[in-house]
């Protein structure tokens, strides 16, 4: 129960971002629906297409569909209201990228994939829905630009795979590895930090 | 047999709409066929790729890529009577609007999958060639702008269920469905139809 | 051990490609690293996806992301470096569009698809991680504008399949078809070879 409310408060912040970077590009109902879609389930369904695992998971519970409707529909009405909560939002996202990892670690583990494939199956449940709705709005996706995002999934793919080997249930390593991509974006945006630069001084 | 005419000339259709745009951004002989192959064939193999329906559609059946090829070759020849050739075309799409829309719908009814999931693949089914189209040529995908298109689809895909409640054969709601498709689109476009806006008066 | 040699060298020039394409766009350490994966997997992924070989392949074989890794962070290092290389690179990248092609072709074979599908596996096997680098990195896909790079592709599969026809063990077609593909190209790039335009004169 609490695992399916995360899920659902992460998709709706997911979806909240789809509909602000939509709004900003001007596109209609619909496009802004879409666009609200596949921030929230598109890492999900890449996911999904890569392993083998279909029907990918929003067509097997419509909760999904519903969710994501019901905030385009909400989050147009109250858009101004939205600036207001940016705080709350990041918080919600953040939660999202946490948990999203997790699930996309659990399903390569499902799967048998070896753990360097199940980090980054959960770095892609996590980020690539972001990355697929700046493409849609013809953008260069955000995360490649600023890494934090998907660095933070990294760490806490690394992390669980290293609490495993400890001699605690599961569900400890589970939740540690969540509260480390959290306390890493946290941390990284509170502080400014980003990956080491690579393009020397001038860029 | 009446059903595979309808297909290809939908398929036709699509390819044409996938040469114009390629043609506009300057692309080479290969660019071309890719962008007319991909405004055909993409909607249904994003659909297969969802549901696991694999090898994708056009893989196993060669008269796609083979009408596809004819129809690029052709559409360069002619391309200057083509322009006189809107009405006509603009009816096929239409036509192909429908009909892909009930091959979704069909294959996810096949899936097992919900009422909603079906509207969803019937949707992206024959709408999303387009998006990808748009995506390949650097584009924001139209109808993301100018929606009426997936609308109809949806409302389509409605209708179908709202009619298989009453005691007809599911031929004629199959039919029905396509009618509810191509007058939506014709209409809308006729009297200038769109969704309502949602940013105020000045966009 | 030959084969595995060929395929890591065409993915790590593949990969180079992306690297190089990804700093253009001053993306950041972790933008890098997944445009120049995407760059020398992505035709793969696509592959498997479409004919539903998932886990895709490199999933199932760790060595890729590694062999990956260390060519972002390498080419990161020596990216000055890189621009005397041009011509090596060129090589490399021309020998790995041609084995990848065949990988292609044999992965549509062993799924019994048609010759006609088996020659558009080759030839997304081995263009399409470029064309999936080019969207992320918003730009057109520079191989739908300067073609002879898919179309050796297209030569190197046709060639496989009539070289079969032969009474030779097809260990030989392979070979042969791989040389096909690679002098394809080397020709084309040496005496600016394009195929013919579609735009009549003035473009």
């Amino acid at each position: 129960m609490f695992y399916f409310i995360i899920d659902i408060l992460g998709t709706i912040a997911f979806a909240i971002s789809g509909v602000l970077v939509a709004m900003e590009k001007k596109l209609d109902l619909f496009g802004v629906f879409i666009i609200a879609f596949v921030a929230a389930v598109g890492g999900g369904t890449l996911r999904d297409m890569l392993i083998g695992n279909t029907p990918v998971v929003w067509m097997r519970e419509s909760v999904y569909i519903l969710v994501i409707l019901a905030t385009v529909v909400l989050s147009i009405i109250f858009v101004k209201q939205l600036k207001y909560l940016r705080t709350t939002l990041f918080l919600f996202d953040t939660i999202g990228l946490g948990l999203f990892t997790m699930v996309g670690v659990e399903k390569g583990l499902s799967s048998e994939l070896s753990p360097i494939m199940c980090i980054a199956l959960g770095t892609i449940t996590a980020s690539f829905g972001g990355v697929i709705r700046d493409i849609l709005c013809n953008e260069i996706p955000v995360i490649f630009r600023r890494e934090v995002y998907a660095t933070a999934c990294i760490l806490g793919g690394v992390s669980y795979f290293l609490f495993r080997e400890l001699p605690f249930d599961s569900v400890y390593g589970y939740i540690a590895a969540i509260v480390v991509v959290i306390s890493t974006r946290l941390l990284a945006v509170k502080f400014k930090i980003a990956l080491p630069g690579i393009y020397g001084r001038k860029s």
